[in-house]
């Protein structure tokens, strides 16, 4: 397997995900310059700081033309907005961009028709690391933050395989675990496996706060409901963009966690040991059993 | 502050925070031999081999009558079937027992009652260290587990004040920060920062289940799930007496957090961008700030 390093790479977004590549694939000598840009200028001075780029841009034009590839790691509303102003710019047959944002269909299936409108071959792949911190911004990135983490590529028909090898390797090189998927089971499985989640911790985190303050409780919080919303300290622009393009699956999965909430209210009244024991039990195992 | 190191102390329940404590006092030189009782013999076992208890008995009659005092570490519904036996053992007017509970009212009332029942001075004291993991069994304990964490004494009106004394130098010992409080406040606070998050939890994890069973997805957790589940592996019988004891508080939380979650609905529904947002960096504040 030949892994191609690059000279140059773009980097648009430059907070925890895309500093954490960019730091990753530099100390792997994969790439030795990154030029980034991102429409806060305390983050690019961070990322200038940490050494996750090394030369910084605003104008979105030069920083298509003069590097080999593009990492796009801002929210995934903005990622197809970025897009529409790249494509006309592109001009090397071998470049190639990537997101890494949190929900697919929309993205992808946008992708598709903008390179066909532009007339210009399809040099996107999505991918979605399942890798994150509570904190953000450049200062929390960590170059093995991908160590042993699922990567989720997210190649649509019309992607090219030897693209979706080039990023493969990448993402390998950081330690990642790399499962092909269609973008649309992604954001069903992503509906359940992280957005319910965090929907839960922001609502938990809701009732916490309204109870908290009417009860003057301010003392800190203990290690079980802080572990549950450690989420909560996330992008809140992050988790308002995955809410609108991954709308539907979401309010589902809620739909879903109210029976399970139901059944466990109806137990509790009903106030019987065994049943109770028994819900908690199968939950136990299963969680013990996925580890 | 003189501090009484003690000769025999008995701990009833070997698990996680009983063999917690007992290491931590027995580290700390403030007892030099505890002697344990537990249902399950192979946790007597591995408590022997840890060393935090030296001895065993199967008697409780022997227990009670060769400790200076006595450590109930069992689920809260048992708390009271034993003390109902070791009250009428007591004869040692220096005596006392003390348990770590994480629910406090019956325990303190009932507790109140059986000793003027009985006619004997009361000698116990309700805690509740504000610590845990998601592992149990003797295996898991750690004498430094209660390092700067809350301990919760709930001393009734009938609680003699050398006593509170006595058990406040053996938790702070321990690292804990010892806060006094009447257990109806401790049983309505424990709903909201630690009953109430369980139940979400358990109910998550159990929608999770459900969904990964019917999509046959078989990916091991990802971190913030991972996170929000973690508490999922807490012992099944202990959650089921917690639910039990503080099942009115418990519903009355859970009416809380579906209105929360309903807010949140409705916001998703509606799907526009700035009030979403706005209901997640509320919650990002709130949770920044309580850290």
């Amino acid at each position: 397997m030949t892994v191609t390093a690059y000279k140059r790479a773009g980097l648009i977004g430059v907070g925890l995900i895309g500093s954490s590549v960019a730091l990753g694939l530099k100390k792997r000598g994969l790439v030795e310059t990154w030029v980034g840009m991102d429409s806060d200028p305390q983050a690019i001075e961070e990322a200038l700081r940490i050494g996750s780029i090394q030369e910084m841009t605003t104008d979105l034009r030069e920083l298509v033309r003069e590097v080999d590839w593009l990492l796009i790691a801002v929210p995934v509303r903005s990622v197809i907005a970025l897009a529409q102003k790249i494509i006309p710019l592109i001009s090397n047959p071998h470049y190639f961009m990537m997101d890494v944002g949190s929900t697919k269909t929309t993205i992808v299936e946008t992708m598709d028709r903008l390179f066909v409108e532009h007339g210009r071959p399809n040099c996107f792949i999505g991918s979605h690391p399942i890798a994150g911190k509570e904190k953000t911004g450049p200062l929390a990135a960590d170059p093995d933050l991908f160590q042993g983490k699922t990567i989720y590529l997210t190649p649509s028909a019309v992607t090219d395989a030897a693209l979706v090898a080039k990023v493969d390797v990448l993402w390998r090189a950081l330690g990642g675990e790399v499962r092909q998927i269609d973008s649309k089971t992604h954001d069903d499985i992503l509906s359940v496996s992280s957005h319910l989640p965090h929907m839960i911790a922001f609502a938990l985190m809701d009732a916490v706060k309204r109870e908290y303050e009417a009860r003057q409780i301010n003392h800190s919080l203990g290690g079980g409901l802080r572990d549950m919303t450690r989420v909560v300290s996330s992008s809140p622009q992050m988790w308002a963009d995955i809410c609108l393009e991954n709308k539907t699956p979401i309010l589902k999965q809620i739909d879903v966690f109210r029976e399970s909430l139901d059944e466990l209210y109806a137990l509790l009244k009903r106030g019987e040991e065994e049943p109770l024991k028994q819900f908690f039990s199968d939950k136990k195992q299963f969680r013990d059993k996925l580890g």
